[in-house]
C-alpha cells in the first residue's frame, strides 16, 4: 500500500470509486444547502447524508469521545446502543451540536424528522454533527433536507456519504476489504483537525453486509479502536463528536470469525492512517515504532510523545531529521513516566538510517544529508506561501502514500507500540489561524 | 506590572539595566569567540558566561530537568549538590551537551579549567551547556575562554551575563526585588522553546546576598517551583538541560523568611512569564486560571491542556477567541482524568466577556467583536511574512507585558491552579522548520 502513488486528483477519486461499492442491504443519499448562520454574517453551505439499512439491523454498534463536553448527538447516540435496532445514519456537516442551547431538542428534531420520512420510530435513528463548535444547527434547513436525500437513495456507492461528511478534509476517505466467503466491509472517515481519539475518534461509519451478530460486532469494534484510530494524533486535541459506528445488514453469509476480524483491524488501520494522511496541513505522516518498553503503555506514552512533539514535527516539516529534538521527546515522557527506566541499551532509527546506539548518537558525516533526502521522499507536497504569505495545500489528494518511519527500541523490555501522527506545518497555523473552523 | 510599555528596545534594555546590578558578593564576566563545528558547514559563535561567587557558599542549591535523556552537565549538577560549597557556574550557549560520546568528560574538563583560573576545586564549578543537541561542545575552544571570561569580570551588573547565555531568546531576561531589610534578589533565565519545564526548567540563575541558609534556600527553590516555572508552557516539550540554580554570598543581613520567600517567588514567576513572553514565535501570552475543581491535580491538567491547545493557540494567534476550541480542550483533559466531574456549573471567561454559563454557551452578537478586540490588544506584535513567506518577530524586546486571561470555573470544588502559555503561530514554525536548533 505505501508505494501507492496517485498523479492527478481524477487517478484518486477512480481508485476511491473502485473501493466504494456499497455491501448488500444499505443505501445512501445527501442533500446540499445555503444557509445563513445566525452567529455569522456570510452565508455558509452544509450537506445531510442518510446511510440508510434497508431493514433495521439488530447488529450495530458505537463507540463515542471521552471529551467531557460531548456533542448532543453523542448524548443520544449513548442511549441508542440499548435499543433492539438501528435503522438510518443521519450526518450534518458544517456546524457540529455541542453546548448549544437547544442542542438535545434540535438533534431529537432531527431523529423524528429522519424517522418520519424513512417509516422508522426516531429511536431507529443515529445524528452525528461535525463542524465548528458553538454554533446552533440550522434545524429547519436540515428537517427540509431529509426528504431531499431520501429522495437521493442509490445502493451502487457510498462515496456520495464519504464526500458529503466531509469539513476541513481535502479529500474524502473509503476503504474496503472483501471476505473470503462473500461480503464485504466497506468504511469511511472524515477527520482532519481536532484529532487525538481518546477510546474513540472522528466520524467513522463501518458498514457490512456479513451475518455477524451484535456482540461480536461491538467486541470487535472496541478491541480495534487501541491499535488504529486511537493510536493516531494530528494534533493531541481530543474532539467533542467523535464516533465511529459499525453497521451490519446480515445480506451476505456468516463470514469466519478471524478473517472478519482481520478485515475489520485493516479498513479501521487503513482509514486511521488516511484520516492522519488528510490531516490539516499534512505534509509528513509520521509512524512511531517503540519496541524494548518494560510494558505497553510505556511504548505506547513514548510513541505518543515522539510523534506529538511540536519541536520534532516542525523540525520534519522542514525535512530536517532533528535527532536532538527525537531524544528530547523520548526522553520527556519516560522521564516523567518511568523514571527508573534503563536507556544504556536503547537505540533509535529513522528510516534506514540509525542515529542512536546505545543511549549515544551514532553519527557520520553523511548522516543529515541521508536524512534530509529520506524526509524529502516522504513529503507529500512542497510547501510554498501565496503573495500573502498564506500557506495552502497544493492537492487535494495523497501523492503517495509514504510515512516517516522512526523506530525507537528502549532496550529495557519486550513491549511495543506504534503510534501515527503529522508534521506542524504552516499549512496548519494558515488553515487554524486565519479561518474559523 | 502588565501595563509596562516599552515603546523600544533602547528603553526595554534601560529597564533591564535598572533591574540587573549584582547582589553583594559576585562577579560575571563573559567570553565570546567564533568556531567552525565539525557537524556544520558553517562558522557559528559561543558566548561563555562565569559567574562567580567572592567566597565559595555553602548557600546554593539547584533543580534540574527530569528528562531521561539529560545533558552531561545535568549529570554532574547533580553530584554536586553533596559538596559542601560552590564557587563558579560556567554557562556555554549554541551547543547543549547531551548523549555525546565525550559528553561528560568534556564537561569535566570544562569544570576543571574554570577551577584552575579561578583557584577553585573542580567540584566547586557547576556547568551548563544549551543550545543544539547531537553536536559536540568545542571543549579546546571553551578552555581558551574561561581565561578570557575571568579576565572579563566585574561586580556591578549582571546583564552580561544574561546576553550571555541566550540562544534563540529575542532578548535578556532579569528580574530583582530588594528586601526590606537590606539586600536583593536577583534572578536571569534564558529559554524560548522546548520549554514545558517538569520539576525544574530552562537555565535559570539565581543571586542573593541576603543570609539565608543552605537548607532554608533549597526547600525554597524545591517549593517554588510549582506555581512558577512548572506551570509554563511553550511548547510542551521538555528540555534536556533544564537548570536553576540559587545561590546566596550571605553578604547582606538574614533576611526576614517570609519577605524572603515571597520575594523569591516573585523573581521566580516574573522570570517565568518573561521566559513564555520571549518564547519561541510568541505573539500572545494565555494565562489560564482553574477555579472550582475537584483537586488541585484537575486544576493543574486542565489549565495546562488549554494553554497546551494547539487549536485553541493557533486560534488566538489569530485574535480569533475560538469558544468552542476552548470548550473542547477543558472537556478533553476532564473526560480523559476526571470522567465523573459534573460540569453543569461551568463558567468560562476569556478577558472580562463571559462565554460559557452552567455549561451553555452564553453569546452573543457582540461577542465575538469584544473577543477579538481583547485578543488584539494583548498581542505582542503583527504577523506579517517576508517576500519568501518566513515570519520573523519584529521586534526584539517585549512591546508591553499583557496576557490573554482565561478563568475556567469548573464549579464542582474548591480547588485552582493557573498555567502560562502561548500561542502557535506562523514565526514558531518559520523558527522550527525553517532553521536547526
Amino acid at each position: 500500500m505505501k508505494d501507492q502513488i496517485f498523479a492527478s486528483q481524477e487517478e484518486h477519486r477512480d481508485w476511491l470509486a473502485g473501493q466504494a461499492g456499497l455491501p448488500a442491504g444499505f443505501r445512501v443519499g445527501t442533500a446540499a444547502f445555503d444557509f445563513m448562520p445566525k452567529e455569522a454574517t456570510e452565508q455558509a453551505s452544509m450537506t445531510v447524508t442518510a446511510i440508510v439499512c434497508d431493514e433495521p439491523s439488530a447488529s450495530f454498534g458505537a463507540v463515542f469521545t471521552r471529551n467531557a463536553f460531548p456533542g448532543a448527538p453523542v448524548i443520544l447516540g449513548r442511549q441508542l446502543l440499548d435499543e433492539p435496532t438501528l435503522g438510518a445514519i443521519i450526518v450534518n456537516n458544517k456546524i457540529s451540536n455541542v453546548c448549544a442551547p437547544n442542542g438535545l431538542d434540535n438533534a431529537r428534531r432531527t431523529c423524528a424528522a429522519a424517522a418520519g420520512a424513512l417509516g422508522l420510530a426516531p429511536e431507529q435513528v443515529l445524528v452525528s454533527s461535525t463542524g465548528i463548535i458553538g454554533w446552533d444547527i440550522p434545524i429547519d434547513e436540515i428537517e427540509a433536507a431529509i426528504p431531499v436525500a431520501k429522495a437521493d437513495l442509490q445502493d451502487q456507492t457510498i462515496l456520495p456519504a464519504a464526500v458529503g461528511i466531509m469539513t476541513t478534509d481535502l479529500y474524502p476517505k473509503v476503504r474496503r476489504i472483501e471476505l473470503p466467503g462473500g461480503g464485504s466491509i466497506v468504511g469511511i472517515a472524515k477527520g482532519a483537525g481536532m484529532v487525538e481519539p481518546d477510546l474513540a475518534t472522528m466520524l467513522v461509519y463501518i458498514l457490512t453486509d456479513a451475518a455477524v451478530e451484535r456482540e461480536a460486532l461491538r467486541a470487535l469494534l472496541a478491541k480495534a479502536m487501541g491499535p488504529t484510530f486511537n493510536a493516531l494524533s494530528i494534533d493531541t486535541d481530543t474532539s467533542t463528536s467523535d464516533t465511529v459506528v459499525a453497521l451490519a445488514s446480515g445480506r451476505a453469509p456468516k463470514p469466519d470469525p478471524a478473517a472478519f476480524a482481520d478485515g475489520f483491524y485493516e479498513v479501521c488501520g487503513q482509514l486511521a492512517e488516511d484520516v492522519v494522511r488528510n490531516g490539516e496541513g499534512v505534509r509528513h505522516v509520521i509512524r512511531c515504532v517503540v519496541q524494548g518498553a518494560p510494558d505497553e503503555a510505556v511504548a505506547r506514552g513514548t510513541a505518543k510523545a515522539v510523534v506529538n512533539s511540536p519541536l520534532l514535527k516542525t523540525a520534519i516539516a522542514g525535512n530536517d531529521a532533528n535527532i536532538g529534538r527525537l531524544v528530547m521527546a523520548v526522553g520527556k515522557y519516560i522521564g516523567s513516566n518511568a523514571p527508573g527506566a534503563d536507556l544504556s541499551r536503547s537505540r533509535m532509527h529513522i528510516g534506514p538510517t540509525q542515529v542512536l546506539a546505545d543511549g549515544v548518537f551514532a553519527i557520520d558525516p553523511d548522516t543529515d544529508a541521508q536524512l534530509h533526502a529520506y524526509l524529502k521522499d516522504a513529503e507529500l507536497y512542497e510547501s510554498a506561501p501565496d503573495g500573502q504569505g498564506s500557506y495552502v495545500p497544493p492537492v487535494a489528494y495523497p501523492p503517495h502514500q509514504r510515512c516517516v518511519e522512526i523506530v525507537v527500541d528502549l532496550g529495557c523490555g519486550g513491549a511495543g507500540f506504534t503510534a501515527t501522527g503529522a508534521d506542524l506545518t504552516h499549512e496548519y497555523v494558515t488553515e487554524n489561524a486565519d479561518y474559523r473552523s
